[in-house]
């Protein structure tokens, strides 16, 4: 046993390693397995759980906001994808080419869609007549495929799931609203589901997303100091519309171009979670999206009445709406501790002959370790609150490791101290709004911009780089 | 007014052309919409909800059973399909290749997977070492690629949504029990959720999966006396284990090969329900996986009051967990009725002024056009009532048209005066179990083998076409 329990726990140091720690509990915790497929790999039952889970919430919160799930083809005809100067530019280097149906050559060769925009597109061009079909509102769950070169599980890979909202309005205003609601939703479920602090700002010119006239985003800071770009919303104007000949009759009876948005998460989301909050003896996960919130380890399970115990506490945290598992395997308890806190399960309830004759158990607290006795009675609240206890915890841990990581600067050479003194994190600079000094920044220091956030501070006047007068304050970092 | 109305139920007659009644019901009803991809279809909100909410039911159920969830790549490298030999000659003719990765030529072509057994097997190499980690219990929700020649919405197309079932097991009796134990969930979703009978058994040998050692299925009745496969359940024996190299360590410290199978249905269901239950006004919808169950329609609403009643009966409706909806367009009456006739909402409930006054409305079925008052006071007691009766109904209505449509034939000629004077249906005869008797009576016929079903009956002591012994009954019939 004692030898089972090293192997489970042997992972690398977060602090010795941060790429390989991250490698290693996406294996342990067995949230993924590779395949032969390079790039790609097999999402595990513990890992699709946490999906299923993200896939819920985000769900209800769309349809609760007024949007449809669809289903568009998983190809896209070279001749479609083509339609959009920008759009086209962008995705083809990356996408998987499929020539041959059978043993026959297409004549149309056809991609693996890297995105949907030109079949939403097709269709609104099919459906959409009158301003009495305006607004649809669409979202899909699916995969999607970009042919990238180096790959890392949930971060980067060449097949990833994700939702991709598309919604066509009227209006510009009423696109543009659509796009900032849609950016506030992934900003909250982040904050509030999976306990990760998030910056919401907008993307440079530089580095919207291919065919949009504003690309929105929310930026996480990951343990290491690294930045994560967890979500975006774009903004269309009437680009596509122009481009694929959709119009409608409005009020007036005249044609006219409707106007667009799409926006969208990732399993990258799954990545995040581990690079917020894990720590040495593997994941911590956000009880919203825990699989298991609550793991009961009955202690010396053998003694008459233990096993009867737990069962009936197991019945109580199910009736109370907990996702909650007993372990009544043969292993050890101090195994069972160690394969939890590998998983991330938030609280562990541990029960044996003595809390019996106590009529309490022990609730230890995954996030930060601590262990506690509890009156049986009160088994319900108290998990309750301690659950409430680990999001609240775990987020104030993570805003707390971004506020030491947040580096207010003024000068490209403040910025390189700010980074090797203290390490990694998120620069926070004027800027003038020229490209030719976004470029300069990253490559006399190594951080680009990730976004123009909407909460804006006056920092100075003029810009870090080139000193002519500031336009924004940019967040900038070393992005995963 | 008028006009529209018209437009809307404007559908040809079954009667007439069954095909285009089908394909008019796809499109009007908003099911499905077609795109560029030939032979790829876009599932649009209404289609989809069904969908969804047939996936929600089976998810349920296959949790129930001791599934989990997970996610394989969408692409096969062609050398892990080339490795079980029958598996490989079956599918490699309609696949989908891959063959360039952005502007680079790949190495090893890629499939779009048509199923996933190679993927899985590949997987389970990987974690199965010792009998502790058997079974695996396996389920994703994806979707796949077949090349097919011809296609039509929902029945044949190029891409399909499905869920399959892929599971391992110790020893070849636990492995056939799962396969008999998932065909009986399907057959018991199909008919308690679908209201769809289904003739449960087994395929002959040229009609099973390519790589099984014996395929399971569900055959159901379409209204027009054709045969549709609802769904199918396969066991692999050990076949693919030793294909693949799984070996697992057995109690005796042996090495062994363990036992597979895999199970799934597809968005196919939603063209049986239609064609199962709909008629010349259009779609009739199960109540269990109808987006909505009850419409609720105010008469005269402009009159005062009356959106007032309409609304309460919505949230009273809405809170005893029916799945409803108010249409206060101002659209006429008979417009919406002829709108939620196409669209096959189980029931509507009117409201005006009158019954008001006389603290009652009037309940509309789908399925059987009847109509009659309930008081207000028991309104969600007379819609759970007449959504019962709708499922009952429409499930006895079915079976009716099975029954009637089932011949039981002991020659050749029977079966052809049968087909002649009756009809397309199921013709139920014996069978010598030779291969070459299923394909004469295919060709001097026009019927295949469905299955030999696990209810048999003794029609006769000699096989219908060769007049050597009959092993079986079997069901045949002309298939979709």
């Amino acid at each position: 046993m004692a030898k089972d329990k090293k192997l489970v726990t042997e992972i690398t140091s977060m602090d010795e390693d941060f790429a390989q720690w991250y490698t290693d509990i996406c294996k342990k915790a067995e949230l993924i397995e590779y395949t032969s497929v390079k790039g790609c790999m097999v999402i595990r039952p513990y890992g699709y759980a946490i999906w299923e889970n993200i896939q819920r919430i985000l769900d209800t919160t769309f349809k609760e906001t007024g949007h449809e799930n669809v289903c568009m083809p998983m190809f896209i005809p070279e001749s479609l994808l083509q339609k959009e100067k920008d759009h086209v530019e962008g995705f083809a280097p990356e996408v998987a080419w499929v020539t041959h149906g059978g043993n026959e050559k297409l004549e149309d060769r056809l991609c693996v869609r890297p995105t949907s925009e030109t079949l939403f597109c097709e269709h609104y061009s099919n459906i959409i007549h009158s301003y009495r079909d305006l607004p649809k509102l669409y979202n899909q769950w699916v995969s999607v495929v970009r042919w990238e070169k180096t790959t890392r599980p949930f971060l980067r890979s060449r097949e990833f799931l994700w939702q991709e909202g598309h919604t066509i309005h009227a209006t510009a205003e009423e696109a543009i609203e659509e796009t900032e609601r849609m950016l506030n939703v992934y900003a909250d479920f982040c904050e509030k589901s999976l306990a990760m602090p998030v910056v919401k700002g907008k993307k440079t010119e530089s580095d919207k997303f291919a065919g949009a006239v504003s690309t929105y985003a929310i930026e996480a800071l990951m343990h290491d100091g690294k930045a994560l770009q967890a979500g975006t919303s774009h903004y269309f104007g009437d680009g596509f519309a122009k481009a694929f000949g959709i119009e409608y009759t409005d009020k007036e009876n005249k044609r006219v171009n409707p106007h667009q948005t799409s926006w969208g998460v990732t399993t990258r989301l799954i990545g995040a979670v581990i690079m917020t909050h894990g720590d040495n003896s593997g994941l911590v996960l956000p009880p919203a999206v825990a699989p298991v919130q609550v793991v009961i380890v009955p202690i010396a399970q053998h003694k008459e009445g233990v096993l009867d115990k737990a069962n009936e506490l197991l019945e109580r945290l199910k009736k109370a709406g907990v996702r909650v598992k007993l372990d009544d395997t043969d292993n050890s308890p101090g195994w069972k501790f160690a394969e939890y806190e590998m998983k991330g399960v938030p609280l562990r309830v541990e029960i044996g002959p003595r809390d019996i004759e106590e009529n309490k158990c022990i609730i230890a607290s995954r996030w930060n370790g601590e262990k506690a006795d509890f009156s049986l009675d009160e088994l319900e609240s108290a998990v309750a609150q301690k659950l409430q206890e680990a999001h609240d915890g775990m987020y104030n841990k993570a805003l707390e490791n971004r506020r030491n990581r947040t580096y207010a600067c003024t000068t490209i050479d403040e910025i390189n101290k700010a980074l090797e003194e203290k390490g990694d994190g998120f620069i926070k600079a004027m800027w003038c709004g020229d490209e030719a000094c976004e470029d300069e920044v990253k490559e006399k220091t190594g951080v680009g911009s990730r976004c123009i956030p909407f909460e804006q501070e006056h920092l100075s006047d003029v810009c870090v780089c080139c000193g002519k007068p500031a336009k924004h304050m940019v967040y900038w970092g070393k992005a995963y």
